[in-house]
């Protein structure tokens, strides 16, 4: 009856959350979610802590020894943050996804990112982000990090270019929401043709009056004008680089 | 037989194009799209100048007196730009999208905003726009500036971010399309809940540790270092208003 996998999650925020949601239909895992660590299996074959960055060393420290292996979930901390405990099999178990709790989600598109202590260690984890997403592969810390950054700038930073919209819109009297279209559009021909080649807007086509004359009407938005203009620099600049490559 | 309105469409650009395809489906409409002034029909019901912004003015000095409506598509360019010619009733038939020739859209969630010289002039275009789209509004040259200002941070920007994430990724061996299913989970989360309230990542939890070490290993990308930091600043305060506006 027990060829079971028993897996351990620690923590309740968003992503321990879908984490469980997701390990919790599988037939072959049993899966633990405990609200403290005295209640964690410590015979599992793996335990997650899926916890704020700051909280991963903390969890650490207190942690007992685990037979299995013990994996964080986060993008921007290294491997090295499991050296200085007792755990022999470690690794990353890292979804490159935004989670709310109340949000349903297609888990098998989520990109995981593995990495381990060592090389069976590696593989087992694989087989068990195989079981929630169709897309999993191997990176170092290194590259997790820069999935990070990159993952900053193309939705933090796109969603705050939004709430800036939104907030510059509801005082004009006009609708953020009639932006959705057309974000739609840019999205899908970002993704269709690569978001190098579908730039569009004043600053690729170096239409300096335009770029002033919304610079001068952004006078009483000191912050959307600041990122108005490093944000038309680096279009330009970036689109000269591009004709130059390709010439 | 001849109930048809008539319609010149002047331009061959990616607008042009695409509002041509759009009326020419229509049985009330007769849609002309000529090679050159000489070939118009100065008898049309509504003239669209479907042209860069610079050329709108160019068009119009060399426009015939024409009967019926002249109206342009620009949503940067004022509707005085026809006070100085010979046109009686003019206005602004602008369409919120991003269009590219290659690229079949659906017309009806495009949104239209109308402006004209007189009222009957207004509600003649917007009937008009009824004929594409299901999202027809009136808004004037002064809201259809801030639209375009939304749309360049909405869009522009955006894809710009995701184009030097494209880049960032690809010179670590990586790949931005597995940002995909993660932009598109922002997408949806700030259509349905609203960007502000949205808003994720390291700057709106003040994760300062995390900032000034993305900060630091960005070193050999100075214009995305700069982009970095005017950002995270802008989430940190912008949240921080929020914050306070609601307490």
């Amino acid at each position: 009856m027990e060829n079971k996998k028993i897996i351990n999650i620690i923590g309740r925020g968003n992503v321990a959350t879908h984490l469980a949601n997701a390990f919790e239909g599988k037939a072959e895992i049993n899966m633990v979610n405990p609200h403290s660590l005295a209640e964690l299996n410590t015979d599992a074959d793996l335990t997650i802590i899926s916890v704020t960055d700051t909280a991963i060393a903390k969890v650490l420290d207190k942690l007992p020894k685990i037979n299995g292996i013990v994996a964080h979930t986060s993008g921007s901390t290294s491997i090295d943050v499991f050296k200085s405990f007792r755990q022999d099999r470690f690794g990353v178990f890292y979804p490159l996804q935004t989670f709310s709790k109340s949000k349903k989600m297609k888990y098998e598109d989520i990109p995981f990112y593995i990495e381990a202590s060592d090389k069976i260690t590696a593989d087992t984890l694989f087989n068990y982000a195989l079981l929630i997403s169709d897309n999993v592969r191997f990176a170092d810390s290194s590259q997790r990090e820069k999935l990070h950054i990159a993952a900053v700038l193309s939705c933090n930073f796109v969603n705050h270019l939004w709430a800036l919209s939104e907030k510059y819109l509801k005082e004009a009297g006009l609708d953020f929401h009639d932006l959705t279209p057309l974000i739609r559009e840019t999205f899908d021909k970002a993704n269709i043709i690569s978001p190098t080649a579908a730039q569009t807007g004043p600053a690729v086509r170096e239409d300096m009056k335009t770029i002033q004359n919304h610079i001068d009407k952004l006078e009483n938005y000191a912050c959307i004008r600041e990122i108005y203009k490093l944000l038309s620099d680096s279009i330009i600049n970036y689109n000269r680089t591009i004709k130059t490559g390709n010439s």
